[in-house]
């Protein structure tokens, strides 16, 4: 019993912390608890039940696979089982006319045939990348239909009307989705993302911060930076998957706060892949913190005051460009620093040319430096 | 009509290639279709219809939502429906039984209850990154069939004939995709991964090669690296998603070739790892192979020889440790390499402290080196 009261404590902790590091969370859940409950109400009362039949567990079906937790992923969930629904309802429908001139003894047989082409043709489609990123969903319900349509259509004379009360079905459930989604607290897929990147970029300005502290303990009446600090970088670096399907998601999305339509998602794409090669170089750079490397003391002085100016001056340009980001205003506040930094290398390099160098890490925060450039020129093309 | 042309032309390029990429995917596509034409030529068959009803489009909804291009994915899939199917249906006659129980009025209400509290508490339980990753679609099965039995039973009275029905059909569905998945052509996500995970070390050997010859030009006799071999560690940046989706599947893999049914595929995921931060060092190294950088020659032939040492060696190392995890065999052949690039290592900070340095790129393959060190401790442990 000790065990079980032990795991139901953890249990209930995990429980909160889930909800903690996300309330949005619970609010999709209780979201899609709506959804479905006003969905099965719709069988519940008897003057929609005897217009709709049994057909009606489709709509309970629908929002049950469409419901997701972004607004962007219902509407592109949404959309793709309407059209596919519809396509392959024609296309079955037409598969099975076709079948019928054939005679009653080969229906079967061109029936086969016909599933067996269209199931291995979409099937090999979904392998696409572009299709895979966008479709995908769509592609599995078209076979999905088309099949249950020349399937059940051999044997239920009335085809039209099935068809009728199948996409009366899905449409409801496919609405009330999407209701629900965009009215409810939504979750926007584009926002995500666009918080996504400039919280990345910040994660960077707050390394080099805590780096300097650590690594010239220039900080000492300040608090140490703390250990999450210094490996909140370390997100970034496997960030490319959800950033791609961030943006795929947008790309579904109606104009919503301060993006419109067409919002150039792909922008967000471009500097995310920027950061994360600045997380890279970091990375590197994070090696040299390791307390085993031993660096002449003597060297570290002559080079700490470019070497912090840098990274300050990085750090500050990171920051700037990250509220830019945020704001979506222009990051002419960074231009300056970066200009600072430039001018710190340079003295860096003077520095350096002047003596003998015994320990090298600090000059991997050039690349950092100069990476916070490039950086910000892109920033530039996104407003 | 030229426009059209040509897109046609493209487009028949980009299925070949796809084909080609991959050959297993036009195999999948086949396979695919070979399952969902079987499942519906039970349909066809009119003793089958008579026992098994409408219920029978069950079976082919099952086929296409389950059969998934690697064994791991279908086994999954099919036994995550399996279990949900069953506990959901159990549950759901046990809630139809309770809100009888409340009388005719009350019924709906209960159900809008109960349906409410179990949507709302599985959705929650879908964000915890454990169930998220292994029983993701149980859950909304598990929803699914719920609502399903709550809502329909309430209206069809031969509750158990129906839930009998559909098991059944789920059942012949599932078999059907597990049986072709397995024994014709198998993917299996286990080899994919061990190949993967191979095939990064080695491309990280390729690059250390192609390196060493770009940046020392040492081998004008051979001819120049190929571009590709440069760029082909760039894909181990982002493949941890990938890794970690394959060692979940391949959890649920049964022993096949030289894998057991327990093999240590967590062990991968630490391999990948390395690999991943290997590869990091390696996006940092490579900025020094832009031409724009200029390095004094002469301080680069003094640190050549114990560079040229230091990559050719760790490039072996990586290389014999790739083919022991092909292989799975005690990577033995890469321990003297690695000792040797350690000699190396240590040459050249003999070589640094006795001269002034200007140029530090090179240092950069220390850490490649050392990691290719720990890469192989890390390696033994595996085997």
């Amino acid at each position: 019993p000790r065990k079980l009261k032990s795991m139901v404590i953890n249990f209930t902790r995990s429980i909160k912390k889930i909800g903690q590091d996300d309330p949005r969370r619970v609010i999709h859940s209780l979201k899609v608890a709506i959804a479905l409950t006003l969905v099965s109400m719709f069988y519940y009362s008897r003057p929609l039940y005897d217009s709709l039949g049994v057909a009606g567990m489709w709509a309970v079906l629908t929002v049950v696979v469409v419901f997701e937790f972004t607004v962007g992923a219902t509407l592109s969930k949404g959309i793709n089982r309407g059209c596919a629904t519809l396509l392959a309802g024609a296309l079955g429908v037409g598969g099975q006319h076709l079948a019928t001139a054939f005679g009653e003894r080969a229906e079967p047989i061109v029936l086969g045939t016909l599933v067996f082409i269209l199931a291995a043709g979409s099937t090999f489609f979904r392998f696409f990348p572009k299709i895979k990123a966008r479709y995908d969903y769509g592609m599995v319900i078209f076979i999905l239909t088309f099949c249950l349509v020349t399937v059940s259509g051999y044997r239920v004379e009335q085809l039209f009307e099935l068809a009728h009360q199948r996409l009366s079905t899905i449409l409801i459930g496919v609405a009330t989705c999407m209701v629900i989604s965009i009215f409810i607290c939504p979750v926007w897929a584009g926002e995500d993302l666009h918080k996504l990147v400039a919280s990345n970029i910040e994660k960077l300005a707050n390394y080099l911060e805590g780096f300097e502290a650590e690594y010239f303990h220039s900080s000492e009446d300040k608090q140490k930076p703390e250990k999450s600090v210094l490996e909140g970088y370390k997100s970034i670096l496997n960030s490319k998957a959800s950033e791609e399907s961030l943006a795929n998601l947008a790309r579904w999305e109606p104009g919503h706060g301060a993006f419109r339509l067409r919002h150039p998602w792909k922008q967000y794409l471009k500097i995310g892949a920027l950061t994360r090669e600045c997380a890279y170089k970091i990375e590197t750079l994070n090696n040299y913190l390791n307390p085993e490397i031993q660096a002449s003391l003597e060297f570290k002085c002559k080079v700490q005051e470019a070497c912090k100016k840098m990274s300050s001056e990085s750090n500050k340009a990171l920051k700037a460009i990250s509220s830019s980001v945020k704001t979506m205003t222009d990051p002419s506040g960074a231009k300056s620093h970066v200009e600072t930094s430039k001018v710190a290398v340079k003295d860096l390099k003077v520095a350096l040319e002047i003596m003998t160098l015994e320990d090298i890490e600090l000059l991997a925060i050039i690349p950092v430096a100069t990476v916070a450039a490039i950086l910000e020129e892109i920033t530039k093309s996104v407003e």
